[in-house]
């Protein structure tokens, strides 16, 4: 039995994460591994219930500070019932989204990172995936693919002003920059394959 | 217009908090304060919503660290929405449960007090009650007068050992000796009226 790993994807909204789940998926199954493909919020029963708190009502239904313990307390339940048994048994996880989409996302308020990764250390023990895998993409560009794909955008966390998917995207830069090992940016324009192909190098590393 | 005032009542299953509420709400009333009741967990619309996820499923439908993480989530919620506005306004607010409780009942295994406090601090910037009144019962009788009210205690937080209420009313008399200023203890056995006095005692110094 193989080693299992816990690999994320990360970046804006329209950037590819859900696309290039699927296709790293599928590679990754082809090379005779197991694979659980998942995503936050959510991924465990009780964090799709949460996510459900968390994706209806109105812009001001929560507050940043009830939005960041939502999304902590979900990603507890996630790591605990869902990401932790997979990886014990040796199958690769793959998460479109994780602790750093809060970071980027709930960061940008009335909460520091500090206090982000307080949540995260006291929900999951600051449990960290092997790898995680930035997909940058030009702003115009992920919102011409998202606009493709939905009309318009539409859940009360798409649905916000360019400064902060500016800000967003900022944010996962500088995350990239301070943990080096962890993270690998890529490129995320151009064809679909061209992705996949950048994807696979960035954890060629960590192939059995 | 006097000053608005945040009451808390806390303690163990059964020792008469609610029916305590309801007295001290009346005569708080028959003063001429305005008074706002509500509960934890709940109290808001989002916390109520939050309440729902938390007290059903089985017993192991969230660890503590995500039950704890969700009470805080619902505490935010509640203190923004319901409790700063009503004091900001003159009124007395009082609380059946608030962060005691989380400390009490999710401070007893994976978390320790300084995280539930963290959680406070991150989600509600650490705001505390004016005055918290302690209704201590010793243990018979208020499993007694809860199971002369229930039938049989029901939901996923009552229905737990003895040992559990045990160490729950330790940790809310530790925390009554840690601070006690805020704290006030009183006993809360013998006729509804009697207690309602001793609580009307405790807030002497607060009345206006
Ligand atoms: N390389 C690509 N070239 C062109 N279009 C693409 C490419 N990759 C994905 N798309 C399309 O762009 C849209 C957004 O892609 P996808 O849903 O994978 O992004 P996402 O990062 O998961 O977005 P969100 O954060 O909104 O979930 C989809 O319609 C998808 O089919
Ligand atoms: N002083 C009292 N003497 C006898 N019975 C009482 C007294 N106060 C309350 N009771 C009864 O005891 C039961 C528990 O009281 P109450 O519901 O107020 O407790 P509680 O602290 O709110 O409990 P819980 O934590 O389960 O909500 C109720 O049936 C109530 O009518
Ligand atoms: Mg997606
Ligand atoms: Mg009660």
């Amino acid at each position: 039995m193989s080693q299992g790993r816990f690999i994320t994807l990360e970046g804006g909204e329209g950037a590819g994460k859900s696309t290039q789940l699927r296709a790293l998926a599928a590679a990754l199954r082809d090379a005779g591994l197991e694979v659980v493909e998942t995503r936050e919020p959510g991924g465990s029963e009780g964090a799709e219930a949460i996510r459900a708190l968390l994706l209806t009502g109105g812009a001001d239904r929560w507050s940043a500070r009830a939005e960041a313990l939502l999304f902590a307390a979900a990603r507890a339940d996630h790591v605990e019932k869902t990401i932790r048994p997979a990886l014990e048994r040796g199958a690769w996880v793959l998460s479109d989204r994780f602790l750093d989409s809060s970071r980027a996302y709930q960061g940008q308020g009335a909460l520091s990172d500090a206090d982000i990764l307080a949540l995260h250390r006291i929900g999951s023990d600051g449990f960290l995936p092997d790898r995680t895998v930035l997909l940058m993409l030009p702003e115009e560009e992920a919102a011409g693919r998202a606009k493709a794909r939905d009309g318009e955008v539409s859940d009360r966390i798409g649905g916000r002003a360019s400064d902060f998917h500016r800000a967003v995207a900022d944010a996962f830069a500088r995350f990239a920059t301070q943990e080096p090992e962890r993270f690998r940016s890529i490129d995320a324009a151009g064809p679909a394959e061209a992705v996949t192909a950048r994807l696979m190098a960035a954890l060629a590393d960590l192939l059995p």
